[in-house]
């Protein structure tokens, strides 16, 4: 995307009112930026105007972005894609929004196909579940992901080849059939940086689902909506496996997608009882986890940094950087 | 409470040695309030001793606390209460304490029966489950609660109409019968700020209970006793409402029990997994799930405040403003 | 060991690569020292050297570890012992290893031991589980763990006397069967300090474990290998016997094991459903658990010092401030 008619010296940051926009918005503005956050609800947009730290809060419309994304041009502002910016604007309109946008965009349509999701971790050479094509290969549990599931919605699990070839046939829609890893899950967070041309490992969360992780007894099934997040370090002996995975993904990216990975991604993870991961889904942009660094900063920021800081510092700290040496074309696309 | 005798320059903050005592003692000292510490038993006094910014320890007979609250107002204090000061003064001693007592008094007669405890939510608008009057009218799981139930000691669950029936025969204290709510329990921390006029949203926790959090593959009855707290972030999505519940309670609390809130106070939900809340019990005065931000601070705190602070620096900041401000009688009474 | 040819004004930190090396190593940085890493594996190596807070890092042969011992006199430097470098070089090497280290080693034979262990515990006057002999005396759940047992491995459960018995078969090597307490697990870390005269109780946490804490829904049997930690606060109300029990462990050891607590320590237990505590376990030196304060520091050191530290730089201001006062010998051994 074009910057050179931007005014880098009053940069502004935009980013969707939900998800992860109060600590990119806090960060920004530590950071000396002018913030913006855009609201698709009036609710939402009556919440983030109490907070002093966002300059501008916007009601716009979903469901034709492009309006919004040119008077972000307008007002010299720059936009960090979540989660929930791709969901509400759809990732058709996301890809091709006019408004530079942080990270490697071309991986929303990776994301969208749950198999060339899969193709793509591979491509770096980190571990998966295995993927069926049928019932009948299936030797043990699986779990069936819709290919537009969001947050946990639209999986389930089939405890065996019977049971999935049951539930298997009311599935009308695009799906994967995965092998069910059993382990602990652990969602890692990176930072890929064009400034200091290194990845970084920024922490770990583990998700927070109704009904799965509460009280239920069995007496109801379980269901996997995430409703929020948890810290967790992890064993300093699988740091290094980690940070490779991280590297190799981003190497990946840059040569099966084509464009150099900038800012926070995150893989995700089951952690199996003989140590090694399984990684089974990646997102290529902030992911909510890392709200559990807000206010206090990441535990391993501080390997790289003086004090702890909080993914949304980190990003401001990349685009002031990079700001400085002529380097956001790297960032923004 | 009268404290226009108090002098204002020389403050001191008191609360009872133990629950959240820790980081309302240090907060007020590091604001420049003398501090004291009201233990009942000889092991608490001399655990809390230790602490330099402890200015005095006292021990106190708890089942005549007037002379304790004497003592206090002799000593220009004004008192913070917890759940563990009400548990050992008991309520009906607290709310005639003649000592100022930060936050609205009169709540307590209110939680002393679960029944006028929901019906305070109901009319704050805020979703709760529904209550049962007989085993009949019941079809699914519920939950029993004695009235004076502390620490989650005194509920037991029953799986339906039959095992409630046989089990609610040998109840003879005062009780309510609730449906048991499927999903994940999430308690929100809210400050209600008198000097501001706001109600801030501080953070939430999650509970830890024994033996229900344990590993007991079933092989014993559930119990469900609160012996510590763990931190979680919650779905930004979910803040507006989690925002718009606790300034709801707020208005309700001073138009149905007649007095303002001021202070710390605790909405306690289960979140279910179409996103939705159910609010099945409230705390009006600090909860211990804010031991989770001691010495970090809370991760929205820094929505409001430019640093990180934790739920006793938060108390400690209100009174110290106030008094400049010459607002101290809307916070104790 | 012998501290009188150290130059005291650049001494170094070293410690093994590994476990919680990250946070000793930022922390002793922090305070000023040179700090060494000695790795065994090429792919640690390589994740170690990205951080510039570390100086060195070594590769070392730990099946032969006098050497790399032989060199860190050399360097001036002193080490931090904790679980990985004593699973690495092996308890009798680390016992004998001719360099400077942190803490009381003769505790290392007793913890070899699974019995010496509880007993140590017993003579301390903390509550621990019951121990069984054999499957006889056995009438509940038990536990049953290899002496070699690592980070959760080499331990199972048997429901009841009979399948005890049917398990207890197969194992040849040394083992304890120990009643299996239901409750909650709370693992409490300390630190011992010689300069200030007191035992410091610095927080809590829970272990991460594969498979016990992840969905297997009983599909599988659990497993309880380590892969991290989480944050816990505990009941203000139990901090006094956490205290209580920590102190009478370090003066047990004094007693029994005839040398002086000094730096970290940690005692693992469950909480029960009646408050109680049982502690099935110890270990006499920095645990991973204490991971989960790197950057933040923890909830309970702001009650000893100014700001929250973690546990790296705790030991780091240790060991400057004995330096300072000629007590160095009061923490290396």
């Amino acid at each position: 995307m074009d910057l050179s008619r931007y005014d880098l010296d009053r940069l502004a940051v935009a980013t969707v009112a939900s998800h992860t926009a109060l600590q990119i918005l806090r960060g920004a503005k530590r950071y000396g930026f002018k913030t913006i956050a855009v609201a698709g609800r009036r609710e939402a947009a009556e919440f983030y105007r109490q907070f002093p730290f966002i300059d501008e809060v916007w009601e716009a419309d979903f469901s034709n972005f492009r309006k919004a994304a040119e008077k972000l041009v307008e007002t010299n502002a720059v936009l960090i894609p979540h989660g929930s910016y791709v969901e509400y604007v759809g990732w058709r309109q996301a890809l091709e929004a006019p408004v530079p946008t942080l990270g490697c965009r071309e991986l929303l349509s990776w994301e969208a196909d749950q198999h060339k999701k899969m193709e793509l971790l591979r491509l770096a050479g980190i571990p998966t579940p295995r993927t069926y094509t049928s019932p009948e290969e299936v030797d043990g549990p699986v779990i069936v992901k819709l290919f537009g599931a969001k947050g946990g919605r639209g999986y389930f699990l089939a405890r065996d080849r019977e049971e999935l070839a049951k539930r298997i046939a009311a599935v009308k829609e695009p799906h994967i059939i995965q092998e069910y890893v059993f382990g602990v899950p652990a969602y890692y967070h990176y930072f890929a940086s064009p400034v200091y041309g290194r990845v970084e490992v920024f922490g770990a969360d583990i998700r927070y689902e109704s009904n799965v992780d509460g009280r239920t007894f069995g007496w109801v099934e379980p269901t996997f909506v995430v409703v929020g997040n948890l810290p967790v370090v992890l064993r300093e002996s699988l740091l290094p496996t980690i940070w490779r995975y991280g590297a190799q993904f981003a190497k990946a990216v840059k040569e099966a997608v084509g464009c150099e990975m900038a800012g926070p991604y995150c893989l995700e993870s089951i952690i199996k009882d003989d140590m090694s991961i399984s990684v089974f889904e990646f997102s290529g942009r902030i992911v909510a986890g890392t709200n559990i660094y807000m206010g206090y900063g990441s535990p391993y920021s501080v390997l790289y940094f003086e004090r702890p800081i909080d993914m949304g510092e980190r990003i401001a700290h990349e685009i002031r950087e990079a700001a400085k040496q002529g380097k956001l074309d790297k960032l923004f696309t």
